[in-house]
């Protein structure tokens, strides 16, 4: 085992899961809270797993950056909608040979954290799971965990396998984490929301789950259709993805169990929802290169619609 | 006044008000109906309404069209969604000079029901009014009431203002019901579906009232698209309306009293949506003509879930 030491920036549903895997592996992490700081300083974290429960009766806590040690990686677990945050929080923890792994969501979310961090590495990790968080410093590890693994680059050029993303990889597998290494991140990256712009956007907007949105033809149809304009996106970018792809998440979807998504969790959470991050750069990236998306368009102006009011507190439904 | 005969199908929200209109004003009127029948026979029809509450104490109801009296003008005034009972309904009160005036949203309605109704002349009225059933053969008119007139003949082809049209305008003002002629019945649909598509669909997909959607800029924006691909079906189907027809019905809505839409009121109700007659329809016409529409693609198919969900009882939203 590798001693790289980690940093985790947002200890919540995946921050939270992923740095206790690398802590009980024997990985030395850092975790910075926020609410949660002084329960999880004094009582550590708790992880209820579908792999096995395990609970770290003491993790090195804080609640300030300019506490924590230097890391050589530091995770980023944040929402996307918190990246405000980062100009005050990425400096200080930033040496010559930190790497930044930031496990997001959405697309073209790396240029704007690029800036933060100078010439180091950022690599994007993006995953595959179901957690929760369900109280102070207690994890719900409900269904898979692997990660995509992919670096950035300025333009968002291809970088191959980098020798940085393969030491994240063994490191991440040793404590049991299934690692997928992409040689191009932004590809990586559309794969992915071919799965979450309908699913998360459908399931928001007509309070669903995607078993539902499965079961009835109409909205199957749409999730279809949805996933057809997302790969108009992905090419508008240069990055071909053939039709096969749609019938392989469709299928991957009527076999999954029945999820809320992320963004639906958001929503009855009454937390702000990664729209930006999700939908609204897909749409930018795609109307930058001359293509027009008008239901992902729909999707983006009917969840700043929901979103909203959500927050305000007047509740969304009847 | 003229002695025109006039036979209510559907003597609801908008039967009803009408009907008793022409009553109170002379006309021998004839109303049919199901559930309320023993009630409206015994106690006559209630309006209340903003130009004035009156009472009709005796009103000449029926639960059977064969029990109805010869009418020179039967009144089509049921929802889109029950018109497969009018192959049953209209033929026995249908004579040689019969005249149907169909009082229904949507569009490409007319095809369908003059197979029943032979070459008896057709003439559509599309209501501008906000009119509830509040109980029993009690109606509440609480604003607007104009209808347009168009007349149908075969391919939708402009018919001009027939004398027909005139005769039925003239006995509809004498009872203080403000009218309008349309030369060409299939423009005055698209003009109306410019309003119905976008605010009828929004009002049900985001639980949203007219002026929720026009005060936040994302779906004031999206209303304002959608109206553009309506404006694409219409051109599909000859019918040219310039874009100016948008902002006018942007403005009207943002000058009207707050208001739920018809099809937010039968969404409420539990009823049936008129998705077919009022999105699935220019759907249709436009894609037969070669014009996809995606905006609106988009909102039948999440209207058809919902209006499912809606009606199997499990309620849309937590």
């Amino acid at each position: 085992m590798s001693n790289r030491t980690y940093g985790i920036i947002g200890t919540g549903a995946i921050g939270g899961f992923y740095g206790a895997k690398l802590q009980k592996a024997g990985h030395q992490v850092s975790f910075l809270l926020r609410s949660d700081y002084h329960h999880v300083a004094e009582n550590g974290l708790i992880v209820k797993s579908v792999d096995g429960d395990f609970t770290l009766p003491e993790v090195d806590a804080y609640n300030d950056v300019k506490k924590m040690p230097n890391c050589d990686v530091i995770v980023v677990a944040l929402k996307a909608t918190q990246n405000h945050h980062l100009p005050e929080l990425l400096p200080p923890l930033i040496n010559e040979n930190t790497v930044v792994l930031l496990l997001q969501n959405g697309i073209n979310v790396e240029p704007e954290i690029s800036k933060f961090i100078g010439e180091n590495t950022l690599i994007s990790g993006l995953c595959f799971v179901c957690s929760n968080k369900i109280g102070q410093g207690q994890i719900h590890h409900i269904d898979y965990g692997i990660i995509t693994l992919g670096q950035y680059a300025p333009n968002h050029q291809a970088t191959g396998i980098t020798e940085q993303m393969s030491q994240i990889a063994r490191d991440f597998e040793s404590a049991g984490i299934p690692i997928e290494l992409s040689e191009d991140l932004l590809l990586a990256r559309w794969k992915k929301l071919v799965w979450n712009i309908p699913y998360n956007s459908l399931s928001v907007i007509l309070n669903a789950r995607t078993d539902e949105i499965m079961a009835n033809p109409d909205t199957r149809r749409l999730a279809e259709q949805i996933m057809g304009e997302v790969l108009a996106g992905a090419k508008s970018c240069g990055r071909i993805l053939g039709d096969y792809f749609i019938q392989k998440m469709l299928d991957h979807t009527e076999n999954m169990k029945s999820y809320l998504t992320s963004m639906k969790l958001d929503y009855d959470g009454k937390r702000p929802l990664e729209v930006e991050a999700i939908v609204g750069n897909p749409l930018r990236m795609a109307r930058k290169a001359g293509v027009d998306l008008p239901m992902i368009s729909m999707l983006y102006r009917q969840l700043k619609f929901l979103d909203v009011r959500n927050r305000l507190g007047t509740g969304h439904h009847s």
